[in-house]
């Protein structure tokens, strides 16, 4: 293989698989070359990343060492992806009535939930997390592909205990979106006690579906390292947590007006 | 740039967006370089993928052509792949009681479902769908993975009609695995009519989840070009629907002496 094959062929394995660590030798084995050869073609590939604004590469030196693409998305790409989502979300034929919105096809796009993961990944990415938590449905694949680009475990509560779930925990919170008593359920095999998550959902309207989550983490001493949410509402103002980022708020939905108003997020960089 | 650091970019770039077709005109605007010197690029590119077994480069000619990375995994990966999950799977702590086995851990490993997905897109590729479908909860992030790998956009087929999901159709159907009739939603604006859809879920039994997924998308003239299930119980040997691909068969759980028996799926290639 020549140096260009090499160099390719390293950039295609370290970007299908993010924040993995692969040894040196793993590519002397895969193609066949000498430590040398490798040795200079990452630090063609690093040169490559360094310019491009796609990702940067990380060296561990050591035995245990080696190299890994750690995601990123710049200043300038985020606020095309704010500014697209904005454009959809503000599009009135989503007003279902009691100041609900249809979001589901956003939720579900994999492409724009995968740059919105990377959004949380440069944020998230220094916060040595053990796992991505977040509760069914809607943040599901947000989540996924946070989880994905973090190269971390993905954690699912679930509104009730499924008899595939196992022994499970519980708890009831208070939904203000829904305005009603909710609960909440995890298996407990799901779960290292004492580690460090990261929540991700898809909206936050008072905080008390995060405040769930992290109190049924608690209950595994687990701690919160941060909170990522797409779009939270404006209002209320004082949520029932402190600490989380979001890419979007919900301004105002009329239903007499026919109008949504979504704004970016300006202090997320 | 040099040659090696446009190849290495446009690698990348393909690589993080994979089935979508760029322009040659994307790649000179992005690089400042003449097509010809981009038209050399891509064949290099393509040369590198088709040593790879990682995926390859096709091409559209004329004004509105361009190039696109189609996934692929290789039959030795694929056995790899089984390999490693059969074993994690047939860890018989996985044991619940009622012939119930815990999964989620298998099937919210973002970087396992990714691979399972590279499977299902190497057997669909060329199916021409239009969406993939599935319904909540465990199937989620292996169909929004074969929705990123295919390009293609998700539809998650919910349990309960939400508020926020706007005017919905609902069916009962019944579910051999819980042993009761089961209800599914969905959006009535989250579908086309008369389009085409792939099915990815998680685990079937007997089929009739799958079967009522078929029967709610036919309410909108949806018709199903494939079914894709991670692993399928061999009994009932008859299943509700016909065709379809299964990475594993679940061939037997006994209870007394605490034995899982998961095999792959031979014919999968």
């Amino acid at each position: 293989m020549k140096k260009t094959q090499r160099v390719g062929a390293i950039i295609k394995i370290l970007s299908d698989c993010p924040n993995r660590t692969f040894g040196l030798k793993y590519f002397c084995d895969a193609f066949g070359a000498a430590k040398s050869s490798i040795s200079e073609d990452l630090k063609t590939v690093k040169s490559i990343f360094s310019e491009m604004d796609m990702g940067f590469i990380e060296t561990t030196p050591g035995a245990g060492g080696g190299v890994k693409m750690v995601p990123y998305i710049s200043d300038e790409a985020i606020k095309e992806l704010q500014a697209e989502i904005c454009t959809r979300l503000s599009d009135n034929t989503r007003l279902l009535g009691g100041g609900f919105l249809y979001t589901s096809d956003v939720m579900f796009d994999p492409m724009l939930v995968r740059r919105v993961a990377t959004v949380f990944t440069r944020k998230f990415q220094n916060k040595n997390a053990d796992f991505i938590a977040t509760i069914e449905t809607k943040g599901i694949p947000v989540a996924v592909m946070t989880a994905f680009l973090l190269n971390l475990p993905l954690v699912v509560i679930r509104r009730e205990s499924k008899v595939s779930e196992g022994s499970t925990v519980s708890i009831n919170y208070f939904s203000g979106s829904y305005d009603r008593i909710q609960k909440m359920s995890i298996a407990k095999r799901a779960i290292v006690p004492g580690s460090k998550a990261i929540i991700i959902d898809d909206f936050m309207r008072g905080g008390g579906s995060v405040k769930g989550i992290s109190e049924i983490l608690s209950e595994f001493d687990v701690s919160i390292a941060a909170t990522g949410i797409v779009m939270t509402n404006i209002e209320p103002q004082k949520k029932k947590i402190e600490d989380y980022i979001s890419l979007f708020y919900l301004d105002s939905v009329d239903e007499d007006q026919k109008t949504i108003k979504v704004l970016p997020n300006n202090q997320i960089f």
